[in-house]
């Protein structure tokens, strides 16, 4: 496994991959890998030929006042998992090679970007947007894999990709849980022990509404009601939203239909936590 | 010389092209050819192995109440002068191919995009450089081709080809001219025949620049003050506005040093015109 630190060598060698017939397979990752990242690269490992992983804190998509400098950071850890689990290219640029100075280019996915998690993080899913079609230049892949932990990542990436004809295929991969259920996140770390008890919260709403709507409950406010009572049970979890909608344009739904996404943000102590499940309801 | 309307047709053809070694070069135009976009098409037919050229009137970069539907179209001549300039292939989609329904991508080059004719067309330049974003991709070409007449779309093109890392160099060809001295542009046709005499104000403004800056004016507040002269002679020219700026991030100059950007902006009738000089400044 190799580590590269410059775009246009980056770009040369994927460029050569698939002028030699390679199918090439992208993942980015902002590192301090867990099991969620894991099974992005087994998976593109799985699929692909060549599979470069990129780690790249991207400050563009946190704000003033978030965790841009406390983002947990362990590039040499993070170097032996990815080797570990057969990735070809490990792609990890400094910011000043992202963002030269006089860059001002942003892309805006309307629309998707201003609900949901977008409410609370109203700059965040326009740099990834940017960063993401930055990549997909680098790395000019013909899959591209993120977590599907990140719901509203995946629907914001997929609309830019689509919109922007970017030819590559966004692949969503399931979100790997604790023992608990606690969907894998990095920032996990910022729990303190009994805080990191009740997180279970998340998860726990989550199989919840999947029992009711099992049950044959196909009104949202009723989910949503079943939901916030689980939240009631984990004083130490704030929760920030309960989100009910379409999985394509990520419109809040009255009544259950078709593929629906249930999605939740809660703070957790220093914590901010989403979780999410996809439900197709007949 | 084939016309092509599928997005996948035509990037089909372009990755084989390249496949194959081919160098590919991108004129991409709104249509209604004069000479300015000929001689795009000849300069990439001088330098590429295959030449696209891209006919599509760009819904995005017009605002409410601009020239959308007045815009001139001529197909049919537009084909057969590309033809006779030794173009391969005309890319010419349906807007519904361009945009389909759900479309909400926006590529914003903040900075370049609100100066100049940003001011009068503050969403211009935002459909420019989503629409051009979209062409790299349906056309991964290697070189673009745009007349310098548009300086200000060269600049933002420029700029978010390098800040998302678009692999294709950017090529800015002179503008062409009547014998007068007008610069070549699909809305000169909107002229009466008296409004046409006096549009040699915008070219006659830039020459008198020139000469002023060759025998040793520096002074940026000078050299517009006589280009504002010139234009008090046409009454039936509406001056929008001067700008002396460096020709990288279209900042206002005082004093002029470098490459230095002279562009105009004038309303005569129902035209909007432009116009502009780049000067090397010692």
């Amino acid at each position: 496994m190799e580590v590269i630190s410059e775009k246009d060598e980056m770009r040369g060698i994927v460029e050569r991959a698939k002028a030699g017939g390679l199918t090439v397979g992208l993942v980015p990752t902002m590192g301090y890998f867990h099991e969620g990242h894991l099974e992005l690269m087994r998976r593109a490992r799985a699929e692909c030929d060549l599979v470069v992983v990129t780690l790249f804190v991207n400050p563009t998509q946190f704000a003033p006042g978030e965790d841009l400098e406390a983002y947990p950071r362990d590039f040499e850890r993070d170097r032996g998992l990815a080797e570990g689990v057969g990735v070809d290219y490990v792609f990890a640029p400094e910011a000043d090679e992202m963002y030269p100075a006089g860059s001002s280019t942003r892309v805006e996915v309307e629309g998707l970007s201003g609900v949901m998690c977008g409410r609370a993080r109203p700059t965040h899913f326009s740099g990834v947007a940017t960063v993401v079609c930055k990549l997909f230049n680098i790395i000019p892949a013909q899959k591209a894999y993120f977590g599907q932990k990140d719901a509203q990542q995946v629907a914001v990436v997929r609309r830019m990709a689509a919109d922007l004809d970017f030819p590559v295929s966004i692949v969503p991969v399931p979100t790997v849980r604790e023992p608990d259920g606690l969907a894998m996140s990095s920032r996990n770390v910022y729990m303190e022990p009994d805080e990191r008890e009740q997180a279970v919260a998340l998860s726990e709403s989550l199989a919840a509404a999947r029992e009711l709507v099992e049950s044959g409950e196909r009104d949202a406010g009723a989910v949503a009601a079943a939901m916030r009572d689980v939240f009631a049970r984990y004083p130490a979890v704030e929760l920030e939203y309960i989100s009910i909608c379409d999985n394509i344009f990520l419109r809040p739904l009255d009544e259950l239909e078709g593929q629906v996404l249930v999605a939740v943000a809660a703070r957790v102590g220093r914590a901010r936590l989403i979780d999410n499940m996809l439900l197709d309801v007949k």
